[in-house]
C-alpha cells in the first residue's frame, strides 16, 4: 500500500536527491514539541478500548469529512452534550469504511494508510470487503502488550512528547508517570487560555480554580499575575518548556499598570464588553511574553480560528468538533505593541502559526527573518499536509531562511498518527531540498546539514528540548 | 498547432498516467450547468453573422486584452450604449490577428487555438498572413448546417446546457426550445440579482416586472417573497434546477420578519441607504437559501465583483466590458447567518464560488469540509485557467477532498469555446491526479474512478441533473 | 561553486528548452530602470572602501536575517544614529562567513555565490575556513581600476541605472557624471514622498528646501504644484523618464481645487490629523499622475511597507534597517479616483508595485489586464527571489499576458549584486517559458520573443529608455 518513494518529486534529480535525505532521517526519535495527546494514557498505560474509539472518534479530521457529505455526527458515535447513547464501534467502522473515498487525496487519508500498514500490519487499501476483517486484527493487537500506550511511545522512537494542560490543571498524570519510574519523557505546556479569555466556557470557574491552586488572591491584577507566575513554575517544574495561546487574532497591547488593573477589574467582575474582552488578551499576550522573558518559557502563539462555527453541531456536541474555521489574520500591526517590549529581548522565543498562508510570504516571513525572538511554526491544522508544508517552505524560506524556522508540530490527539504525520513532514522536507539541491540552488553537503537541523536541532534548540 | 500531450506534465510517470486518465474523460459528454450562452440561439437556430461577432465581440476576455494595450473599444465594433456606428467585422478580425500575440501564456490563447483547429480544421497559428483566409473560411462554415447552433451543440456533445436568466424573464426562448422538438436539453437558472440588489440598473422597474409576470402584489414583503416563490416554480417547470446569485459580498443576514417587512418596505419605496440596500441582499441569501431548501434548487453564490470599474468605458459602452475587477472576499463570518439556519438542512445544496483564491485553503476548503450543505465551484472567471484550476486543486483538496467539490463550470457566453473550456478543465485534473499517482499519494485505479466522477458525476449530482 | 544550469527545470523538456533561451538573453545588456545606488560613485569614479563596506553594510537583506538570529547590528558595524564607533571591517566579515549557513535557500545566497565567483573568481563556497583569504582577495581587487565604478559599470553591460532621487535633491552626481564626458547612462527617478507625506522626517524642511530650490512661493497649493512641475522638469533635464512613489497604501483621491487648496494648507501649517495626512497622499498620487500624462514621465507605485517596525532598531540606527514589514494592500478600491480620471489617458502609463502577493491574480493583473494605463512592477523586494518570481509568472501572465509587465528591477543599493539578480531574473523567465513550452502551452518560436521581451524590450518601451 505504501511505496517507499511516497511524497518525493517522482524522477530525476531531486528524487534521487530526495531520497538520499530521506535515509538520514527517516529513524531518526520523534520530538513532538507540541500536541494533545492525553497524558493519563501514559500514566495509566491502560490498553486502548477498541479501533473506532482508537482510531475515528477523537479524530475531527476524519468525522468533520464524513458529516460535510450527510454522514450524521450521531451515527459515528461523537460523544453528545447530553450524554445520549452511542454508536456500536464495528457499526461505525464499517460507515468509515464505506466512506474511505472520501479522502483520497487527504492527509488523513496518508496517515491512515501508513497506521494500518505499518503498525497493525495491514497491506491493503480498507474497503467494505476488509473493514470486519481489519476492525478484528487491530482489536485484537490493541489487548496486547505491544500496543500498550507506554510501549507504542517507545516502538514510535519518541524523544519528548508535550501535551497541553490549562493553567489550573493539578497535572496529576504527569506528576504520575515521573513518580512511576517510566523513562518515557511526557511534558506538559502551559495554556492559559481559560483564565485569559472571558468568552471561554467557565471563565468565572476557572479564574477562581487558578486562585485556588496557586493560592493567590485573583480578584486584584496583581494577584492574577502572581497566579499565573506561581503556575508556570509548577508546569516548569514538571517538564514543561513552554507556554501556549490560541486567540482568535494575533492581537498584542501594552497597557499602563493602571490601566491594566482597571481593565482586569472589569474583566473579574464579568463587566467588560467585547473591545475590552479582546483587549484583555491583547494585553495578556504581553505579559505572557514579559513571563517568558523572566522565566525562559518558550511562547507558542495560535491565532486566526473561528471556533464553533456551526451552531447546530456545537449545541448538539460541544467544542472540537471540525467546526472551527480559519479567517483572515493580521500580524504586522498586531503584534507590534508586544515586539516594541520584547521583540529583541535576548533569550526570548515567540513561535508563530497561522491558519491563513496568505501571511508567509507577506507577514510572517518578513518578520522572522528580522525580529529575534521570532520564529515561524510548521504549517498547521489544514495546512499539515503535502501541499501546505511544500507552500510553507516555498513561500518563507527565501525570506526568513531555514533558521528561522522550528521542525515539525503533530499536533494532534490522534496518538497513532504521531509516527504517520513526522513521516510526511520529513519526506516532505526532503522533497523540497532536493529539488533546491537538483536547481543548484543548495548544495548537497549542506542540504545533509538542513535535513538535520529540520529534523531534530532546530526543535531541540526552540523548545529548549 | 494543438500537441495532443498539451497541459500535461511533460514527462515521467505523471505524464503517461494523466495521458491515460485523459483516454478515459476526452469523448465524455459536456455537462454545462452555469452559463451565459443566449437561449434565442437554440431556439431560432439561426447562422452565427461572421467570425467576428461570434468570436471576438462577445467575448470580454478578448477585448479587454486588446484595450489594455491601447486597442480602442470603437475600432473593435464593440457596441455603445447610444448605438453609435460598429467597425467594418474584416477589419476587427484583423486587428486582433495582429495583436494575438497579446494572448500568450493566456487561457484565451489555449481556447482559440481549440477552437480554430477542431471546430475550423485551421491548423496554424493565427497571424496577419493568414487573417483573411482564416476569416474567409470561418465565415463560409458559419453559413452551413453544420454550424447552425442546435448542430454545434449536438456536435460538441453537450447533454444539458444552462443559461443565466432574469427572475422576471419570460422564458419564452426556452419555451420555444421545448415545444421545437429538439432533443437538446437547454435550460434556465433563476437569477434574481436585478430583483434583490436596490443599485441594479432599472431596479424599481425590475420589481414592477417581477409583480406583474406573477401577479403577485410586491409593494410588501409577502408578496414580493410569493413572486420570487412563484417565478423558481416557473423556471422549474422549464427544466431549472439551480439559482444563481453575483453579490458584490458573501454577506447573509437572518432578520425576524418584522425587520425584514420594515427593510423591504425602505427598499421598495427607494429610500433605503447603503447599509441597507447590502442588508436586504444579505437577507436575501438567506430567504433563497429557505426557499432552495423548500424546492431543491442548487443554490450558486458568485461573489466579490467590483463591478464596472472603469468610468469611462461604463458611461461610453455599459455592463460586461471586462472591466470588473475582484477584490477581497470574506465567507466565513458572511455566511454564519445563513449556515445558522440552514448549513445542515438535508438535501440543501449551496455552491460557493471565489475571485479570491486565498480563501480556498483558509476558509473555503474548511467550511466546505464541514457543512453538509456546502460544495465548492471550480474555478471562476480568471482563474478559470490551467494555473488557476492546477492552484484549485493544490489547495483545496487536502482539506474539502475531491467529493466537496462540483465539476467544471464553462461559465462562458462565447458559445465556440465551451468543448475548448472542457477539454483544458479535463486536461489539467488529468494532470494534477498523474502527480499525485506518481508520487504515491493516490492508487491509480482511484484515480480512475476520481477523474470520472470530477468529468461528469459530481456536476450531476451537485446540480441534481 | 556555480551549475550553468541553475534554477532552471533539474530535467526534460522544460530544462532543455529554458537552456536554449537562456543563451539568447544571458550576455543582452542590462537595463536598470529603478533602484538605489548612489550616484557619486560614478560621479567621483573612487576605490570602494573594503569588502564589508561594499558587500555587507549597505545590505539590508544581509544584516536583517543576521540580527534574526541573535548577531547584533552592532557588531556588524551598521552605522548608528549618535555615531557611535565602527566594527573592524574584518571582523565583520568573519562574522558573515560563520554565519554564511543562515542564508541557505534564499536569494542572498544566489547573489552572493555569483558576485564572488563571477565578479572575484573565489569558487568555493564562503566559509570561517577561507574568510581571510576571501577578504584578502577582493580588498586587493578593490584597489585595482578594473574595480572602479565606472569600470564595473561597463564590464556589467549595463546600458542605462536610474537612481531614486528626493524631489530637492540639486542632482550635483548626475550633473557631474553628465559633465565628466564618460559615456555611462546613469538617470535620477524623481521620488517627492519626502514633500509629499507630512509624517517623513522633517518634512517641514523639505517642502522648506522644495521652495528654494524650484524658487516658488510652496505656501500655497498652486505654487507648491508648481514647485513639483518645475523639479521633475530639472529631473528631466538630466535623463530622467520616470517618478516613484513609495506610498502605505495604494489610496488615491480626487479633490476638488478647493478641497486641495485647504487640505494644503493644513498640511503646510502642521495641523492636518492623520486622516488628512493620508487624504493629502492620495490626493498627490492623482496629481503625479496627472502631471504623468501631462509631461510623460512614467510614474511608479510602491506601496505596503509598514516601515521601521522594529522600535528599538529605529532609535538607534535610523530608517532602512531591515524593519519594514509588508502589509495587506488594496488597490482595487484604493485606486479607482486615479483611474476614474486618468485610467484611460493615451500615453500615461502607471507601473504598480505591491509586497502583497494575494492581489497578483485578485487584483492587480485584472487591473492591468484592463486598463490601458496600467503595467505590473516585477516581483518587489522580498519576492525578487526564484520562487517569488516564479509565481508572479504563474499568478499574473493567464490574465494579464506577458505584455502588461514590464521586464525586471534590481531595486538594490548593492551595486556588486546588480548582474547576479538580473541574471536570477532572466534564468526564472527561461525556467517559466521552458514549461511553457514542454506542456504545448505556447511555441518554442514565440519563447524566444518573449524572452527578448521580457528581458529588454518591455523595460525600454515601459520607462521610455
Amino acid at each position: 500500500m505504501l511505496d517507499k518513494n511516497r511524497l518525493f518529486p517522482a524522477e530525476g534529480a531531486a528524487h534521487v536527491v530526495a531520497a538520499r535525505l530521506y535515509e538520514v532521517v527517516r529513524d531518526l526519535p520523534i520530538i513532538s514539541p507540541h500536541g494533545h495527546t492525553d497524558p493519563s494514557w501514559f500514566a495509566e498505560n491502560k490498553a486502548f478500548p477498541n479501533p473506532t474509539a482508537l482510531l475515528i472518534q477523537p479524530d475531527h479530521y476524519i468525522f468533520r469529512m464524513l458529516y460535510s457529505q450527510g454522514v450524521s455526527l450521531e451515527s459515528l458515535g461523537i460523544p453528545q452534550v447530553d450524554g445520549k447513547e452511542q454508536a456500536d464501534p464495528r457499526e461505525v467502522w464499517r460507515i468509515f469504511a464505506k466512506h474511505y473515498y472520501l479522502f483520497r487525496g487527504t492527509p488523513t487519508r496518508l496517515w491512515l494508510d501508513y497506521t494500518l500498514q505499518n503498525q497493525f500490519g495491514l497491506k491493503n487499501r480498507l474497503s467494505m470487503a476488509n473493514a470486519e476483517e481489519y476492525y478484528e486484527v487491530i482489536a485484537k493487537k490493541l489487548t496486547t502488550p505491544e500496543f500498550l500506550p507506554r510501549a507504542l511511545f517507545d516502538e514510535f522512537k519518541i524523544e519528548v512528547l508535550a501535551t497541553t494542560d490549562a493553567a489550573f490543571d493539578d497535572l496529576k498524570w504527569h506528576k504520575q508517570i515521573r513518580e512511576s519510574g517510566w523513562k518515557g519523557r511526557v511534558v506538559p505546556t502551559f495554556r492559559p487560555d481559560a483564565v485569559i479569555d472571558a468568552e471561554y466556557i467557565g471563565f468565572k470557574e476557572n479564574i477562581q480554580k487558578l486562585g485556588e491552586v496557586a493560592d493567590e488572591d485573583v480578584s486584584n491584577w496583581k494577584g492574577y499575575l502572581a497566579a499565573l507566575r506561581k503556575r508556570r513554575e509548577f508546569f516548569r517544574s514538571l517538564g514543561a518548556t513552554a507556554t501556549d495561546h490560541g486567540h482568535l487574532t494575533a492581537l498584542t497591547a501594552d497597557l499602563s499598570l493602571r490601566e491594566a488593573e482597571d481593565l482586569y477589574a472589569k474583566i473579574y467582575v464579568g463587566k467588560a464588553d467585547a473591545k475590552e474582552v479582546e483587549l484583555f488578551q491583547a494585553q495578556m499576550l504581553t505579559e505572557m511574553a514579559g513571563m517568558s522573558v523572566e522565566d525562559g518559557m518558550t511562547m507558542q502563539l495560535h491565532p486566526g480560528s473561528v471556533r464553533n462555527h456551526n451552531k447546530l453541531v456545537y449545541e448538539k456536541f460541544g467544542r472540537d468538533k471540525g467546526a472551527d474555521i480559519p479567517s483572515p489574520t493580521e500580524y504586522v500591526r498586531a503584534l507590534r505593541p508586544l515586539l516594541d517590549r520584547y521583540g529583541n529581548a535576548p533569550g526570548f522565543t515567540l513561535i508563530l502559526f497561522t491558519l491563513d498562508e496568505t501571511t508567509f510570504s507577506r507577514e510572517l516571513a518578513p518578520l522572522a527573518g528580522h525580529y529575534p525572538a521570532l520564529r515561524l511554526g510548521p504549517p498547521w491544522w489544514f495546512h499539515d499536509s503535502p501541499e501546505g508544508m511544500m507552500r510553507f517552505r516555498e513561500q518563507a524560506t527565501e525570506t526568513a531562511g531555514f533558521y528561522n524556522t522550528v521542525g515539525f508540530n503533530d499536533d494532534t490527539r490522534a496518538f497513532l498518527s504521531i509516527p504517520a504525520r513526522h513521516d510526511v513532514a520529513r519526506r516532505i522536507d526532503c522533497a523540497f531540498l532536493g529539488r533546491l539541491v537538483a536547481e543548484h540552488r543548495l548544495d548537497e553537503d549542506e542540504a545533509f546539514e538542513v535535513v538535520l537541523d529540520l529534523t531534530v536541532n532546530l526543535v531541540r534548540k526552540a523548545y529548549k528540548l
